[in-house]
């Protein structure tokens, strides 16, 4: 009688609402794949830790006043240790799935190669998809052998350049190869630099509506390595002189204003390397204010 | 002839004056109490980490110049282990003896239940206190049974409603039950969000002001983890996207300014999580600028 | 159906049985109560990092090959946070119900202070219980005020002490005020320092022998911290110069020989001063190799 | 003029000669694979940690006295990340060109997976191979899919079984799922357990001359899982009563006596996960121990 | 042929230039001195992980575009051990062999009693040189005996006052002992607070304006501990409330402009008590934006 | 009135006998030297961190039972940071002082440079001094210039080498130069090297009976490296394969028997290094036994 299902939570609130006990309704997927990185590996690790970050959380909010929605978690992709097509496959499947019943849809990473195929997942069912990537890194790269997570969207893009329009912030000073900006702008990416961000938010801000315009809905992807090593230090490659998590999220309230949000990943967390858990913390917050302004706007 | 105290000093300058060879006048406190904390214990170690710190800091200050009163050290509470009636009652006639004998006290914490002890020590010296209270959560939980640092304020204003004006600062979005805000609001507890501080310091500044015309004195307690979790990571429950120091301290500057300062309070610091010993080095800061921007505003 | 159950494991074998995959027969109970320890808190984390470590164990084992039987989880003891009757009448309550449908059980604490209530929930069902500590402490304190996990064997004693023929083992030097061993003489209680282990182990295997023909069953409670530091760092209290685990699998292989084993714990691990999980997976094959020494002598 | 080559190494002393300034005669070679591993990943960085250590230690041996011979350093495989046909075809040719130059060679690992590969460069050489592994785990698995570090054993004695005699030292209770011994016994693999190990040493040490006799040559395969988490942290896969490094030793010493030594490898360390780099510093004399013993025993 | 150097880098991107591919072009000396400091050692093995960090960096940068230099990497200064004189005479004439070369030339410290040695070097060669301290300490101490890196600017301007122009910026409340304010005020020295420079750029920017004018050209040095301790974690003595590191860029933007920029030191990093690396990788980027702003600025 | 002395003890036995309350008899010296190391510094902390854990040590002991007597703590010597010159003069009076009044004094490094003084500071009193050296390095270099803690018994036994009988315990394999091996046949210093420790102890037991012969009385300086790291990773230098803590305290049993013990010293733990502050522990228990055994016996 006096036994419980074991946690570490030890509060006896029985009102103490957290978002695992909200209407599960978003769709979540976790994705442990982090073979195809060439830095440091563990991001496998990853999306367990952003759920036990996320699900303890509650659900108060300033301005918002109290969220309703919580998460439907469908689990993690099946993934194949070390085959790259074998899981490729899986995660383009279980992403056009998941986008054939429901969006947003919400994923977990994993490193950066995930979003190419969870975007491969969704071009079926919209004729343009805006595509907004918080990035350190532009992710452009051609190599010579072997993967790694900073080529996916250069491989997305050989395939599918009709299919979107993209915009990346965050990017960084001195940590990209100086051909990656015309492989960018052979692709007619919006790039906004960290350093650009740090100039105001007009431009980006304008940019972001123009990209509303010109597509069907948005898709937003989260690199956690966009951030300042010190808000963001447990990331497969940390960042000097990354962004400020306030700047990420001003910029992703303007973004979920008035528009079809697809979905939303976030990539590149490497437990092993992380601090008490903040990385993960950080990225759990990141998460519910992108979907929390995103189903507030839709309200209003 | 060429023995010394033991220490970890070696720097050889007779001039060094650090904040330990200052006056003894502020009467500082330790409560080494974390026995109520539902989360992460540890907390009953912080008291001295905190004077680790405070002590070894100097007495050079901008526009202050040079800060001429230090701590007179009344030691710790001798806590009761497990105990939290013997020890709540220690903890009030330690805080009443020494209200009675000079304003402020600086105590430091051990878990935020602390501050309810600490207050009704307070209570027969004022007719209306000024509580301010910087922290993420609303401290205002209803537990069935056990418990919990996070219910402290509850308790107190449930038997002393009367004697306290409340602000909050810093509460922080998702880590809340919508449940408290409730609760907030039937005590009249003024409430601000980390967010609305982003928004500008009008509309608090508006606050503290008021609440110095209503009450015959402020006190102030600060629960470390209403600070992002970059800077004050070794917190019982760290927050990402919480407060920046300055900010903090901007505001502190504004409470202290032509007021009767009651006490201060620093709380929740848990030093087997902190990074460093960067939390405590901060709370150090914090109690001093509190401190000095007083005694500096009382000189003008 | 590229999904399934979220979890950190990523080895594509489905003959890869592992200890939560085996029949659940034996009962485990956690017991998350930290609150009576005047040292390092952190045990009451220790129930979920030891079932973390215990449950991705195999069942391949040397001499016994295969072991069948894992174990029935009934939870964690619902502890009343910083009540230590409330939750101290819920250990009670819960041991009794377990032994009254099973022996042995299994008991993951917490902090010491736990065992003396287990076995409470145990006097009623055997008149003489044989009770074999580990530890380097005698936690046969007096103390004047407050709790402390160091006390629990003393006040077991004085009301039970004709039910319990106790011996301790793993004494540590140095790690004990000089009144113990009064107060363990007083009780009768067989002591063996750690450093009298290391003569040899026949006269402790002599005892062993003794306390078997004296009692109707053996009751086997382990304080990590009677292993050496190195093995064990992730205690309250760690020891220099502590046990070797291989000295204390003899021993246990010993106890369990030919014997009615009642029950089990294992305390004092406090996970946030643990070093790469260390303490914990070692517990749990201390868990695992007691109970099938146990279970593989019965087969004989 | 006051200028050197920047290093950490501040000794200014012309006669310290360490391994890395001894003739340059037995081939070295990393193999930064780890794309291999379902657990921890970590092991591409543990060649350049393993080479840290092992260059910075000295030449006097206790009964060898003086060692003459260093490292032949061929670099590192230059591996394909996450291609692990592409990567295996270019171990198996660096190995059977470093085999067709020299023996003993040794091989810094990676993940144990490599340890496939260097053999079946290895395989053409000899008629009979003698195998003996270090390891806590069998690395008998059959995977649904995917890859692991744990099936390297299995898929080499599927193609080769008639090449090899295969000795294990180290199984770890509780560390491998039953049906690995079957398969063990399938192969005619002898397998010592740990525990075994503590039994004595005779058994182990007949068996050791047996394999002498019935092959060409020896090569040594160490997972350093095989030892005991305190000692060897760093690992993807910590053992809990594991092997202590002499009894590792002490079997080295008779394996490498009167015997044509073909290879060595460490592999299986996660620096990521190891403290104070202790496992890799360890791994280092390890293999200084084998090859000197080796070479020593020659000489006589 | 399929081996390569032994590296931790996995990419294999052609492409990817370095900073370590670029011309090699701006002189960079290594000082792994730290036998002066009085607190925490360690910055001897500072100029390898600034190197490791700096040289792995990449050439894109918002605005400049591209970067063509990279450095000309002369090595360490070979330290004599503990012997203060030696190599303070080793420091001396190898900074100024390397300023009668070219300028600038940059130092990796060390601690920050370096920077004494490397100007010493410097003012033959100039008639007025203009010094720009980051630094949360004005290091203008005065000893009884022995050493401390926060004496050499009192050394240094009581032999050299007449020579040097400077400006200390960052000076950090709490941390320095009130006698040092009249010590900078005696040398002339033109002192920012950090809560100065919170109030807003424009007395900084008139006050570099002015240091340029009065004399020949800048030096500047960063004693990495005037950041935030959330920033820079790795050093001596790490500083509450420090500056932003875009604050530092702003200013060293402003102070790169129009001018003959002599040299630049970045000191007192700790790697030991470092967090991943952190303190390093920012202190590499900050060395890069200075070079590069000012080989930008003279461009233009 | 409820109000104590600040600590991080909570347990409220007033019979709770720590080693710090025991009568003040046996002189202790902190000498927090560590400028002489070319290695990793931060043994200038190893005296506080060693007194904080022998202090809360308590008196009971198998076999001695109970211990009385305590220590007469004189502080550290007032090192002069960076001159060791001047340092070293100070620890010679020091100590002459010390011994000049009571033997045996205990001395807490440091690095294990200290030795050196200690025993000039000696052998005015002495005519033959028996001096037994735990150390996995022989710390005879011959260095070109600088300052090493590898060199001070070269240093010493060149001017005084008719003053000692020298025997080293615990030489690593691969931890020196082999040229060490002839200086210390050339002095005459008996060698046990680690390996030779593991075949028996009859013949170091012999050599200690024959040093104890030839000499006044013995001073034992234990450097913690030389054993094994995962015992000892708190050090400068950390040894793979040393030696075991109860290795070392059966030698040092016998050591102390029928003997006139001089001294002790403990040096090279690095506190920035070490784990959990294991070493430290360790070393305070190593302290007690050596006193502890020798009063023992001599009260026989």
């Amino acid at each position: 009688m006096y036994l419980e299902e074991p946690s570490n939570s030890f509060i006896r609130d029985e009102n103490d609402i957290k978002i695992k006990d909200l209407e599960k309704k978003i769709p979540l997927i976790g994705i442990p794949w982090d073979w195809s990185t060439g830095g440091r590996p563990g991001a496998r690790f990853s999306p367990q830790e952003i759920r036990k970050e996320l699900y303890s959380l509650r659900s108060d909010v300033y301005k918002i006043r109290e969220i309703k929605y919580g998460f439907k978690d469908l689990g993690n992709v099946k993934v194949v240790p070390g085959d790259v097509d074998g899981t490729s496959h899986r995660i383009i499947s279980v992403a056009e799935k998941a986008f054939s019943e429901y969006t947003p849809t919400v994923f977990l990473g994993g490193d950066h190669s995930i979003t190419k195929n969870i975007l491969i997942g969704l071009i079926n069912f919209y004729k343009k998809i805006g595509l907004i990537v918080f990035d350190a890194h532009y992710d452009l790269r051609e190599v010579n052998e072997g993967l790694t997570s900073g080529s996916w969207l250069n491989e997305l893009l050989k395939s599918y350049k009709e299919k979107f329009e993209v915009i990346q912030i965050g990017i960084s000073d001195y940590s990209n190869p100086p051909y990656m900006k015309k492989i960018a702008d052979k692709f007619g990416i919006k790039v906004f630099y960290r350093d650009q961000i740090s100039e105001g938010f007009d431009i980006i801000f304008n940019e972001i509506k123009m990209i509303k315009e010109k597509t069907d809905g948005l898709y937003i992807s989260i690199d956690m390595d966009h951030l300042d090593q010190s808000f963001a230090p447990g990331v497969n490659s940390p960042t000097a002189l990354g962004m400020y998590p306030d700047e990420t999220i001003k910029i992703i309230k303007e973004i979920v204003k008035n528009v079809n949000l697809l979905g939303l990943d976030v990539t590149e967390i490497a437990p092993p390397f992380d601090l008490n858990n903040m990385t993960s913390r950080l990225a759990a917050k990141l998460i519910l204010y992108t979907l929390n302004y995103y189903i507030g706007n839709k309200n209003e």
